[in-house]
């Protein structure tokens, strides 16, 4: 009799340890429990689907379930996991109908996610109002929008899923107002780098509110929201989307003594592996090891559930994998704004501990004469002395994501200023300057470092 | 009295570091020779000058004369420096007029660049045919545009320049011929990168001959160019350019008793100096250390030529550095197509005696749902067992210089398949896939070497 791995979460890092321990081990049953309707899709892509930009929801699947189940990977959907039971090595299943089942394991893999936080305000069940996290919430948005036709739509949250957001439902037709907490979107990056951002939105004909308390309550007299109580007002609202951040999923870990960290997410080692032996963690319920800060920290992204749960499913198929950690990069478009970041900002710098030194260029992604050249700014941010990149942010219209991957790359080698100014990057003048504008920058800052 | 440093060429290296030993030593005495016209410009951009993109050829000009003497530094153009004379730390210098002086230095900096390889076959005296080098090349052509208006244009040679030229003398409106020997263009890339050029060329109504010689003459009976005779055939022409190569002018310092590389370029270590003392070389003259190879080599690129000159005027200036090398990076775009490369391609791997694996994959350059993907093809090149990364030749019609700085970065920091694979890269739809193919490329190669 062949050993089981039992999945709880059918979604880009469960799926990955799942094909990953298919791969290294033929013989291994393989059972993934979810409990919505869909596996294997890219969140990633809902607000592109929401906007219209991809035409069919299908096309957001990376895989379906019959195709993992020719690689004889089960998939359960609509089959909530509601307890572990560690000492017995069984999960406790409920399915839709509400019936329940035990399921041994002897290797599990929790890959619950994250969800978006809750508000304790009034006036949240009405109807228009939602949040973005899965699938069936994309599907409810759409119908909404198609069935009711709201005018203006409120988005709560000034961070990458509230841009993204904010872009496709300008793109549907409406009237949109984002609300965000405090005095700059994207609230992790520079001051100076996110300023530059919001007049994007407002050409854009987004309506930006910033204030301290995001929001005080829905309100709507019959059943549907109809206007949003904010701290900077209040304001007509058919459709409210609350994005006011994300928290790991770890009620199952936490109720069978699985360790979580500092973050509050599970803690994993470098092979994904949690406090309890054979029970492991990846995607976005889990840690992640930050090269730059070395230490693990919380950060939900696909790339990373993705990688983490490739690793995951190598060591349980017996194989060896250790996983290198992130160094803190993110990107999105809004609008033709594109905006990425890589390690640490120079706030996040500081608070870490560093003696970090910044400079921020205004340079073009082409050779400055072609005419189809586009405005570049770019923060490199570096530790005094040592000269070692911490980290880098890029706003611009085009040639955003060829500076943060090189970066990204740099600092995975922790690469310091005077290795970036004699990297031999690609050079042509409809692709750059001679001098790559990253390495202007760090030739500035070494300058001023002498 | 101060010190003086002579330059011999006032263009990338020659000015970058004259510029940079100004930084260093306030009280140098710097003046630069050039036996040209034209001194700090983009010789890479004039191709996009001859075919309209630029507008104006001054826009090329990085800095010029007047903004070089406001920082004390003395170009002195149309004079050519014709000898050396290292014992009595001389240049002999002749100016437009013919008259010679003698110049002393304490030290010297050779950048004389390199020029195109000149062939030895009948008709090449013929108004009509050229050779685009410097400025006055292309001032020379567009002249010869404007004037006769020819109809018929063949360029000789298939490399960067070929098609640079190619596709600006189609936006000109000519009909353009591009003659190359061998099987492929860009004879250094790996066959089935190169073969997936032809037809961008062919849509763009260029049409490709390939033959084992070239150029056999040009024929025309009013001393201007009507036909040329080649390899494949006589093809009518009132238009040649040549662009079969270029060598190192090395004859100053050969004359001089200063030592060649085996590549023929001048042989430098790595603050430039070559092997005299306090005569220095940078740029297109000299050899250049490739981490990759880990052996001197030598390739006439403007960012190389800006780094070494950086370098040389540091240490001429008294100050610290050391460059680090090149990879091997390259790019260009043709047309609507991207084409770069970085590291060693499969071929160059196993002539430098490498066991060299290596996969090609086709993917596009976003997330697969993003109706504005393009197709994006890749190819890796990694050492058999340590799985450590040797290059990458990417093509496609966006996001190639993104993969290839990536990929070089990479290769600077000799990190293996693995690291690859775990790169925390910039990652959303509009920009990427979850994994990025250069990882997926990674991920394949790896598994087939377990």
């Amino acid at each position: 009799m062949g050993k089981r791995l039992v999945v709880i979460g059918a979604d880009a890092a469960g799926m990955s340890a799942a094909s990953e321990a298919r791969r290294g081990d033929p013989h291994l049953e393989i059972v993934a429990f979810d409990r919505g309707g869909f596996a294997s899709y890219s969140q990633c892509g809902l607000p592109y689907w929401l906007g219209g930009v991809v035409g069919d929801r299908a096309a957001l699947v990376a895989r379906t379930v019959a195709e993992f189940a020719e690689r004889a990977i089960t998939i359960r959907l609509h089959h909530e996991v509601i307890a572990l039971d560690p000492a017995r090595g069984e999960v406790r299943v409920r399915d839709r109908h509400g019936d329940e089942s035990r399921v041994g394991y002897d290797h599990l893999l929790i890959a619950t996610g994250a969800s978006p936080v809750r508000l304790d305000i009034p006036g949240l069940d009405l109807d228009g109002v939602f949040a973005l996290d899965v699938m069936e919430d994309a599907i409810a948005i759409d119908a909404y929008l198609s069935r009711h036709a709201p005018r203006h739509a409120v988005i709560v949250g000034g961070g990458y899923i509230g841009l993204e957001l904010a872009e496709n439902l300008v793109a549907r037709g409406l009237e949109v107002r984002l609300i965000q907490r405090g005095a700059q979107l994207f609230g992790r990056l520079d001051r100076e780098i996110a300023d530059r951002i919001d007049g994007v939105m407002k050409a854009h004909g987004v309506d930006l509110q910033f204030c301290d308390t995001v929001l005080e309550g829905c309100g709507g007299s019959t059943g549907r929201v109809q206007e949003v109580q904010t701290g900077a007002g209040a304001f007509p609202a058919e459709l409210v989307i609350l994005a006011v951040g994300i928290a790991p999923c770890v009620e199952l870990a936490r109720g069978a003594g699985i360790a979580l960290g500092r973050s509050g997410a599970i803690a994993v080692d470098r092979q994904q592996r949690t406090s309890l032996g054979e029970h492991y963690a990846a995607g976005d319920c889990a840690e992640v090891w930050h090269r730059v800060l070395q230490r693990p920290v919380w950060t939900a992204l696909g790339t990373i559930a993705n990688k983490q749960g490739r690793v995951a499913g190598r060591v349980i198929a017996g194989g060896d994998a250790t996983y290198a950690g992130i160094v803190g990069t993110a990107i999105t478009r809004v609008f033709d704004l594109e905006i990425g970041r890589t390690g640490l900002t120079e706030r996040e710098a500081r608070e870490a501990g560093f003696a970090a030194v910044a400079t921020l260029i205004e340079s073009t992604d082409r050779a400055g004469y072609m005419p189809d050249r586009r405005d570049l700014t770019l923060k490199l941010v570096a530790e005094a002395g040592s000269g070692r990149l911490l980290g880098g942010q890029v706003l611009g219209r085009g040639g955003v994501a060829q500076r943060v991957d090189l970066l990204a790359t740099a600092l995975y080698s922790a690469l310091t200023l005077a290795d970036l100014a004699d990297l031999d990057l690609a050079y042509a003048p409809p692709f750059n300057s001679v001098w790559d504008p990253v390495q202007v920058a760090a030739t500035r800052l070494l300058r001023a470092a002498r």
